[in-house]
């Protein structure tokens, strides 16, 4: 198997959401593996897109402000690309509820647009969709695999696995060559910590780095985390796999870990914050999902991923972003 | 437990789809039952809306011009109502892969524009919608119950899933009374025969009565048909109950048929048509799904519910009545 590094060189790659989180990290990635890259993003205020996110590769990164509902221009800018790494969503659970139409646009209605644009323009075009694992709702087993029972439990899980659901329709039926990956909970550098309607991890950083405390529904609770490292490493795999077509993979963190373990070992690291266990408010209980991790074993076995990256490093290397960038995402 | 037709005695009943296939025959039978019954259908050309379906009940339902797409016609209609139909939907799997987004906007959309006015204006209300067994995709095992696996394989089945798992959410977090019953392969009286694009069973009903070759594609596919007059009955049942919230139901046939066998009894009930039989097309192979049918124990299980009326005089009554009435369905 010829190294799937090298399978980027001189390669033309877009990246829908390319300032955001994820998709900053992987162009950064691919810059270094001699990608030709294309950032779209919209920059929409609140979402993860963030400029600074590509400082140091500006040069070598072409970056063009769209938001993936302009089908015009989306028509014109998969044109030629080798390869398509779909990661922009609108990816705030409580925004889905309060604003379900805004959502229903993003992650619905673009993704159909973005297909039928490549489907049209760029049918041989590689495509890579970023799901999540919250589109299974409650586990009904654990730890979850691809094939159990997925219930959403909020408007912008039942979207984003419709926006999944696309690509997979759209490779079985017209051949294309798309697949998706479930991520997990991912956590590292560039995350946006700015609010709380995300990512509860990247609020709980802000608060640790702040000094500040931290509320804690519970505790107990046993989820599974992947630093961006490894998640960049899953979207290089499956770009350079033909097995990934029309189907989905899982990813996973190391192992599960308690909320109140990921806590304690941030605020260990940080130096500084602290929490409090409180009861879980009834409205919040309601749509809480309980334990939650995944089986990766369909990844591994098919593209060798595995997550290499544990909880107290990966934390750590976040945190060290963070002080040092703090103004540019405070 | 009183009887579920009582209940429906001055009951203001809104029906988006009304003048369509199921929803006019539930209107006819919700007029009999002494209800007031509002129908909202857009008559959109070639969809399954008919003002004739109405015919002779015309005096003691009130139709309402207007396409569920429209936010601030539904904002207004669903005012005052106590139960909701709510049967409006794109349900063409060819259409839905040629024009994606009108799908898209019907059945997801114009979905959730529902269940927003529900929640603003009227959150005490029923709803019921009318999903379909076909989000299924390929039966994992047979028969199919509510559990298994989802896997839609074309846009129009993503699309009503994502419309079915709305009203489950919206029970969940919101509390209100919504639930939903699968549709398996319906017909009877009123069903579309003008094309080819929405059901095989209502083209080939339209061939025999022409006295036309039906063409069958292997033919020994076992599905399952339920009569018109049982899903009514199916609906009535979960309008009076609110066992149904947050719920998701099979129907299902009185038993599996071969499609061969089907179509036997079609010719000999018409007394006209004939058929051949020809090798599976490639690209319709590619999405069909083989043997399909449902198990429907957990509606029995919890309203009662099975289906009464078999082929043989499911299509005789059907037969008879396109007879009479071919003028205003040709």
């Amino acid at each position: 198997m010829p190294n799937h590094e090298d399978h980027y060189r001189g390669k033309r790659v877009l990246i829908t959401g390319g300032a955001g989180f994820v998709g900053s990290n992987l162009a950064r990635r691919l810059v270094g593996l001699g990608a030709e890259v294309l950032v779209v993003d919209s920059l929409i205020d609140d979402y993860g897109g963030n400029l600074f996110n590509l400082d140091g590769v500006t040069d070598r990164v072409r970056v063009n402000i769209a938001d993936v509902r302009d089908q015009h221009g989306m028509n014109f800018l998969v044109r030629g690309q080798d390869i398509i790494f779909n990661l922009a969503g609108q990816v705030s659970h409580i925004d889905s509820m309060r604003d379900p139409q805004t959502d229903l646009d993003i992650n619905c209605r673009a993704q159909l647009s973005l297909l039928e644009a490549c489907r049209r323009n760029n049918p041989e075009v590689k495509v890579v969709y970023a799901s999540t694992t919250q589109i299974y709702g409650k586990a009904s087993a654990l730890p979850v695999t691809e094939t159990m029972d997925r219930h959403p439990i909020d408007v912008n899980g039942i979207n984003t696995l419709a926006g999944e659901e696309y690509h997979t329709v759209y490779s079985n039926v017209y051949g294309m060559r798309a697949g998706s990956i479930r991520l997990t909970r991912t956590y590292g550098p560039r995350m946006l910590v700015k609010h709380n309607r995300q990512t509860a991890l990247g609020w709980f950083i802000r608060l640790a780095l702040d000094g500040d405390q931290i509320q804690v529904f519970d505790g107990t609770q046993q989820r599974d985390y992947t630093y961006i490292d490894d998640v960049v490493e899953a979207f290089l795999l499956a770009g350079a796999s033909e097995a990934v077509n029309g189907q989905v993979f899982n990813l996973g963190g190391t192992q599960p870990v308690a909320l109140l373990e990921l806590i304690d070992t941030l605020t260990k690291v940080a130096g500084s914050g602290g929490y409090t266990v409180v009861p879980f408010p009834e409205e919040r209980l309601r749509i809480d999902i309980g334990d939650f991790y995944t089986d990766y074993s369909l990844i591994t076995a098919t593209l060798g991923w595995r997550p290499t990256i544990g909880l107290p490093e990966g934390l750590q290397r976040t945190v060290d972003f963070y002080r040092k960038y703090r103004a540019h995402y405070w």
